[in-house]
């Protein structure tokens, strides 16, 4: 059955109106079945979960956030097992269809969300984003992405996952809706940077926006994808932008995703480790493995890895001073077909990671576009900017899109641009 | 918050496993929110009813033939509210996404089970149809659809609507399925037209197949959609087939569908009236004067109707003896876009009715299938057979679809096809 195809809501007669009007009224959104919402019990994917836990007394923060500033909630979309693979294909419940792709993945762990998007069912949704959940499935299903700077949105009413890198993250179906709706999760504050929030006109362009693309993010991607996104980011250029090629570590990112990998598992187990060995739940068998590595490690595998992640984040920090984004492709291609496993699905898992796991080790927010697309499925474009500058990333992304399509109009190429 | 657009499913974690091995072996199904499941409270698209009633303590009865040859409950899906419409626009719980066309409606009143196929969330999906609320939403969601002789398949366990017109049917994202699941729920068995079963190979096709094309059932459809649905049945003619115009009635159909209307109300009342008198549900505007008028019905009215129906039937059962199909538009043309309302609503209402009535009344087996489009949504074509010939008109309908597929391929015009 692990191949079984399903909807995007594990309750889709569950919805919440708004508490009061605001910038979202009359727009809806679905949320991943890891964020509290009163009287509903979070399952995280897992039927023994639900079993042991109980419903919510509150809403979480962000849930809040959005029912405070007029949006209504549409619903609770499926999740993977404790959020812990970037694939949506949940070993319980089935594999949320891919409206862009019916016979690809969807992505996860927030699947549901990104298909709740695609398919129109919401306008938006919130997911969580800890080694890419947020920015997979919205490159697979191709909608618009957003992982905030780790700590800028609060995470309060939501199942962890691994705290030093877990962020509430959103997908839209446009550009201008994702900036609308960070607007109001980040609520005008600093990221954990501890820097001030950017001013409301900080959105516009620098004079000279450096644009870095990494040679090792770039070599992630098959040759095909990146012709495709390499024509998207020409053809979305603002004014003054300048693109320069950039080697990001000499070790190569393997190295940074071993870092990554150990010190989520690590706080992974911390967080749930008590729970699984009382409960001993029925994981899927990835899912299984995943954790039984996760128990493994020691506090020495961690404090090395803490240790380089200092140095990745002081490497990132000095790259992106100033005015300056990284561009890379979101996932290295469009999404697979369903059913992949063993050995073919770590290779992939270990690239997806190499690009995911910049913006997860130095804190960053990263936006992912829906510009391009490979064997006829989405793939997504994605900038990365400094801690705290959520708000202007968001309102470049818009005005990159509105470029992207004016200039796709022109050319009388609209097809790859679907949204 | 009426055009809120959602999933197909109420329940998107509620799967059952299959009790046998059987010919539906690694197919999955989903059914509508009217069938008992064991566990599960039915909701029938409303509220009120979903907090008045109590978890079923077994299966429906064409739920448990599923299960029992190897078909995977995937989910239960979304309905009109008591099944009274045939839009998919509920007003508590919001309007299922068409996938083949999402501003468009589903059609209703088994909306989230022909969204369900069309999505490829289930390979199959039970629905009830009393008035075309499985017709309707397979035309407009551009899936198989069938709706059997009255009686053929039992109902027990499901939440009637108006006995009399009350059938279990079904949808399919191919004729061939559509066919195995008639296999299944038919269970080899005479409809209550009382002849015997026609034996396996009453498949084949008789040497002269009459066609009747009813010239009031082709006025109710708009010239591009008469155009494209005449196309598809040029297409689809088997060796043999001789297509002959024919006149149903001298009083025209608004006459039959008032009939329909007056018989399908007054046994709506008997069923439910003491309930919605007792508990005061909340219902959308259209369903709640639908309600009202049904209330206002006497005894009288319903014999005039019943009377009417006498000798619509034996028209029909004219008609239809030998080898002979009615072959008509589904519904009068492809959906119409989410939100209409007011006279335009009722408008095409009374036209979907004109069509979907004449197997209502006569008790017949009616098969729709995707074959055509306008304006770039699907629309179906029906055949309807005299009552028991559901297996043959399934066998012919799989027959005339692959006759369909194979034309389309030759003159490289693929795309009406997309199933």
């Amino acid at each position: 059955m692990r191949e079984r195809a399903i909807g995007a809501y594990v309750d889709g007669r569950l919805t919440v109106e708004p508490a009061a009007k605001g910038k979202l009224s009359g727009l809806k959104f679905a949320v991943k079945d890891v964020f509290s919402v009163r009287g509903h019990t979070s399952g995280a994917g897992n039927p023994d979960w639900l079993r042991t836990h109980h419903p919510a007394p509150r809403h979480a923060e962000a849930v809040r956030r959005l029912l405070e500033n007029g949006a209504t909630l549409a619903g609770i979309t499926h999740t993977d097992e404790l959020m812990y693979s970037l694939n949506g294909e949940n070993d319980h419940y089935g594999t949320p269809v891919n409206p862009k792709a019916p016979d690809r993945i969807p992505g996860g762990s927030s699947s549901g969300s990104a298909v709740a998007v695609a398919e129109g069912s919401a306008d938006f949704a919130l997911g969580t984003d800890t080694g890419g959940s947020v920015r997979v499935p919205a490159s697979y299903c191709g909608v618009f992405g957003f992982r905030p700077t780790h700590g800028a949105v609060p995470a309060d009413g939501v199942i962890p996952l691994a705290e030093s890198f877990d962020t509430v993250g959103w997908m839209a179906r446009s550009a201008d809706l994702l900036r609308s709706v960070g607007e109001v999760l980040l609520g005008g504050k600093a990221g954990a940077g501890g820097e001030p929030a950017p001013a409301a006109d900080g959105a516009a362009v620098p004079a000279r926006l450096r644009v870095l693309l990494p040679k090792e993010s770039w070599a992630c991607a098959p040759e095909a994808s990146r012709e495709a996104l390499r024509a998207a980011l020409d053809a979305c250029r603002l004014e003054g932008m300048r693109l320069e090629p950039v080697t990001l570590t000499e070790s190569g990112l393997a190295d940074w995703v071993d870092a990554f990998r150990v010190l989520q598992g690590w706080e992974i187990w911390k967080n749930h480790g008590a729970w699984i060995s009382e409960v001993r739940p029925k994981f899927g068998p990835d899912i299984a493995a995943r954790f039984r590595w996760a128990a493994s490690l020691t506090d020495a595998d961690r404090a090395a890895a803490a240790r380089r992640r200092e140095e990745i984040r002081a490497k990132l920090d000095a790259l992106l001073a100033g005015d300056t984004l990284i561009a890379q492709p979101t996932t290295p291609s469009s999404a697979p077909l369903r059913g992949m496993a063993g050995e073919k699905l770590e290779a992939l898992r270990s690239r997806t990671l190499m690009l995911c796991c910049i913006a997860g080790l130095g804190g960053l927010p990263q936006v992912t576009l829906p510009l391009a697309e490979t064997g006829g499925a989405p793939v997504g474009l994605s900038f990365i900017a400094r801690r705290g500058m959520d708000l202007p990333l968001l309102a470049w992304a818009a005005e990159m899109t509105e470029r992207f399509r004016i200039r796709e109009e022109r050319a009388g190429d609209a097809h790859v641009f679907k949204i």
